[in-house]
C-alpha cells in the first residue's frame, strides 16, 4: 500500500500526539512525522521518546511540509493552535484534529483557517485512550480495533475523507463517517456522561466524614476502582469537553437523573421487581460490547488474580 | 500451618461459593469441603468442576460434618438457607457468609438459628468479585491480595474471629474486623452506589431514541465499557443489597446527587475554574487504589491493545 500522506504534522504531543507518532513510525514507516508541543518540557520528552521524526520549535516550522496536520490538543484550544499554523499551512493541506467533541472543533478551526480551503478541513475521533496524558502515555499500538469517527462537513472532499480513513485504518484502527451533531450525541452518552459521573462519585467519596479516604481505596475492589480509572483522566481536556458539548452533556445528565430517581424510589419503597427488572436488562449491553471486540470478557481483565 | 478448620461447608455454590471450594483445594488441600445448592443444574456442574470435595443433596446433609459453614447466597436468601441447616448444624461448627451487607444478614443468620451459640456466628465479607455468576464463574485465586472484612457480633469468641481469619488469609486475603453498620456505610460508597449508578447509565443509554444501541456498543471505550461490566453483576444479589442496605445507599446516593447537580450547574453556566478544580483532586485517590495493589496501572488493564 501506498501511505495516504507523505509527512504528517502532529500538533500536541500528549497521549493521542505521542501515540499517533508511534504509529506511524511502526505502520507507515516511509511517513515522515514533525511534532510540536506548546510545552518546552513535552518537546524535550518527546525528543526521547522519538514520537515525531523531527521535534519542531514551532508550529509553524512543523507543518511547513506537511500534507496533514493533526490538532492533537484539548477542544478549548485547537482554535489557538490552529491559528498559530495559518500564516505556514500548505495550501494543500488535509486538516484535522482527535478532539472529543466534533461540532465546536469544526467551527474553531474553520474560524482559524479562514484562508483554508474548507473542504479540507476533516475533524475526526479516535475513540481511544487510557486515563494517563503527556509525552510518556502513548503508544503505537493505542488506535488497534478501536473506531475513528470522521466528521467531514457537507462540503469536503470526498476522496480526501477516504485518504484520511485509510491512514487510520492503516493506524489499527476502524472508521466510520458521521454528521458532528450526531456524533457529539452518541459520545455524550459512552464516554461524556461516564467521564462526568466517574469524577463526581470519586469527589462525593472523597468527601464522607464518616468513612476515611484509606477505606475508600482499601475497599475499592467491590466495583468503585472502575470508577476512579476514569476520573484519572486529563483534567483540562475534561474541562474544556464539557463546555464544548454543553447541550449534549446536560441533555444526556436530565435523562440519566431521571433514571436514577427512579431507582431511588424503587430502593425507598423497596420495590424489588423493578430494581431486579431494570438490573436484568442491562447485561445483554454488555455482552454486545464484548462480541464487537471492545472489551475483554475475562474476570477483571486479567487484573492479575489468575 | 495446621488448617484453620477441618470441614467447611459452602452453602450456595456460584461465583464466591465455587471459588472457596476451589481455593480450599489448592490452599487448604487438608481441608474437606461439601457444597450444596438449591438448584439441581448448580450441584451438577459444581460436581462436574469439583468445586468441593463432596456436592450434597440437601443443606443439612452439607453441614453435618462441618466446623465452619458459610453460606454464599444473595443477601435476601441467608435466612431461608441458615433455616434449612438449623436443625442439623453442629453445636460447636463456626458460621459466617459471603454477603455484601452485614448488619441485614447477621440479623438474619441469628433469626434462623436460635439455638445456635451466637458467639460463634461470625459474618464476613470477602470484597471481591467479578461481574460474572454461576456455578462457572469462580477460580481459586479470586480472593488473593483482596480484603476479607470480618464483622463479629460484640459478644464473639475472639479465638474463633481469629481463626476465621486465619482462614481467609490461607485463601490469599487480607483480613480486618469492623462494626457492622461502619461495614455497610463503607461498602455503600465503594461498592454500592457504583453498582447502582452503572446500572442506571447502562439503562439510560439504551433507551435512548437519536442513538442507536449498536452505536453505543461501538463507541463504548470511550468510558462507558467500564460501567457495562459493573452492571452486568448478578441481578438478584444485587437487588438484595440495595434492600438490604437500603439506608445507607440512599444516603449516599443523596450526597452524589448533589456533588452531580453542582458539576451540572457548572457545566450549565461554564464555569470551567470549578470544573477544573474538581477534576483535578480526584486524581489523588487512583494514585493510592494503585499503590495499595488493588488496580492495575497498565493503560487499559492490559486488555489487549499491547
Amino acid at each position: 500500500m501506498t501511505a495516504p500522506f507523505r509527512h504528517i504534522a502532529i500538533i500536541g504531543l500528549g497521549l493521542l500526539g505521542g501515540a499517533i507518532g508511534l504509529a506511524v513510525a511502526e505502520m507507515l514507516p516511509s511517513t515522515t512525522t514533525s511534532g510540536y508541543d506548546l510545552a518546552p518540557e513535552t518537546r524535550a520528552r518527546a525528543r526521547e521518546r522519538r514520537l515525531a521524526s523531527h521535534i519542531a520549535e514551532t508550529a509553524a516550522e512543523a507543518v511547513a511540509e506537511a500534507d496533514l496536520v493533526i490538532f492533537c490538543v484539548p477542544p478549548g484550544a485547537m482554535g489557538a493552535a490552529a491559528a498559530e499554523v495559518a500564516s505556514a499551512l500548505p495550501p494543500r493541506a488535509v486538516v484535522s484534529d482527535v478532539g472529543s467533541c466534533k461540532a465546536s472543533v469544526a467551527e474553531a478551526l474553520a474560524a482559524a483557517l479562514p484562508a483554508h480551503n474548507p473542504a479540507l478541513i476533516l475533524p475526526a475521533h479516535p475513540v481511544a485512550g487510557t486515563e494517563h496524558s503527556g509525552p510518556d502515555a502513548g503508544f503505537a499500538h493505542l488506535f488497534r480495533g478501536r473506531w475513528c469517527i470522521l466528521t467531514p462537513p457537507d462540503s469536503a472532499d470526498a476522496a480526501q475523507v477516504e485518504r484520511l480513513a485509510a491512514f487510520w485504518r492503516a493506524l489499527g484502527a476502524m472508521t466510520e463517517v458521521m454528521e458532528a451533531a450526531h456524533h457529539d450525541l452518541v459520545l455524550a452518552v459512552t464516554s461524556h456522561l461516564p467521564h462526568l459521573i466517574a469524577y463526581t462519585i470519586v469527589g462525593t467519596a472523597s468527601d464522607l466524614e464518616a468513612v476515611t479516604q484509606s477505606e475508600v481505596i482499601k475497599y475499592s475492589a467491590g466495583g468503585f476502582r472502575d470508577f476512579t480509572r476514569i476520573a484519572a483522566s486529563d483534567p483540562t481536556m475534561w474541562r474544556d469537553v464539557f463546555l464544548a458539548n454543553k447541550d449534549a452533556v446536560l441533555e444526556m445528565l436530565q435523562r440519566f437523573t431521571e433514571d436514577l430517581t427512579a431507582l431511588q424510589r424503587a430502593i425507598r419503597v423497596e420495590d424489588g421487581g423493578a430494581l431486579f427488572t431494570h438490573f436484568e436488562r442491562t447485561r445483554a449491553i454488555r455482552r454486545g460490547i464484548i462480541a464487537m471486540g471492545q472489551d475483554d470478557a475475562r474476570p477483571d481483565f486479567g487484573r492479575g488474580d489468575h
